[in-house]
């Protein structure tokens, strides 16, 4: 498929700090929606277009691994890329630096699945999804 | 080592919620601290009390699998228990579940590392988490 | 109107903390959600209830007085009263206490507004909110 | 005092809203906390430069008033001023707007005071603001 890596940034602020003054580890999901949401409007797959579908993508999985602290003033950047999978599954690659040295702060992964409107899970692509993946893949 | 596991309850508020009407995944952080804090509590390990002693423990790896969904009126019971390790490490496992039908409706795990007063990671014991590991294991 | 004051509780976490080691001042938005839960479980008006019959009653205006901090082990128990209201508004109050001490750490107070299926202020009160006030009325 | 307002924006994301599909009331305190880093940065008023010297500013009084609500694609701007006082306080007022329509979505106010090294309450001006305003004032 011919998708195209996403770039995100997003400034840490005093409110994302914790105790030991680096941004806490839960705040890291913010970031990676922010890199999913960017994901989306790059490769004209927005997560509100779905939804107004009437298909729900919910994450079912999420691996984070922090390799480095984010500290007040920093600014992370968020590259977003996706894992293609025969199955109905989306699988999305996060990796996140920080802006001003480069340094790697962290990497993700997450899984998501569709839900039909009755909020079955759906072991086949939607056909919204077959016809996306059909367009990017000619 | 004798450790106990801990159980805790949360209340699912209007506010967890996201547009699908589920908790938002990102949520589910705060219910394992949740777990964490009572783990701590329930077996002498307290992150403040680690904090006061100068030493940081901040998670390095988190992996969350989401098995059925949360919604409004739902109360979620996380059990989290430790898993033994020999090195400067501290592994937590949970499963949280639906606390009216005992569905399991996550599973997740953290790794956490100790950091001493610099900042820097900790590849020996701190003095504190051996005494308490052998305390337990006595 | 005959209704009952609501008491509900909840105990400071590690991840609420602030840089300054107190729980952060946005966090009592999540302290007050829960109060306005538990008075309406109280009072048979449910904010879920109010969604499924389509309505929506956003918050429109929110004032938080601190006087005093919320540091890691205190539990903050929430009193939320109703102060009656000829309009189309539901108009809370909220006292917040160190479950511990009894002291009071904020008060607050929250409007909220009915929005109909279509989204549109309501001038005149949902048929379901007049019914509910004669009920409590009588 | 010849001071500069500050405009800072954000985009609106997906677990930024609640299940009416807006943006849930408690994250705009979330914008106002980038208004007030982005004035502090414009101003030489940094609240982490403040919290090295020792002093802490907690935020004591916040009042949001909702004009409009934001939904998903929307930005919002963030306009930040100070309103000058002989008192120990920090004043700030905000007003958010939608970007594309340049609606007024919110305005709020914030009132912080400070407290010293022994988090006991400042009646008197620290040394450093004292500093600042007079500098601010030449």
């Amino acid at each position: 498929m011919d998708l195209k890596d996403s770039i995100t940034e997003c400034a840490v602020s005093f409110g994302d700090l914790d105790p030991m003054l680096i941004v806490w580890h839960g705040n890291y999901f913010g970031f990676m929606e922010l890199g999913r949401e960017a994901f989306g409007k790059h490769n004209d797959l927005d997560a509100m277009a779905m939804y107004d579908l009437g298909y729900f993508t919910p994450v079912v999985r999420s691996i984070i691994d922090h390799k480095a602290p984010l500290v007040y003033g920093d600014v992370v950047t968020i590259r977003t890329w996706m894992q293609p999978s025969p199955a109905a599954k989306i699988l999305l690659h996060y990796e996140m630096r920080n802006k001003a040295t480069d340094q790697i702060v962290a990497t993700a992964e997450t899984v998501q699945v569709f839900l039909d409107k009755e909020r079955k899970l759906m072991i086949d692509l939607p056909e919204f999804y077959r016809a996306w993946k059909e367009l990017k893949s000619s």
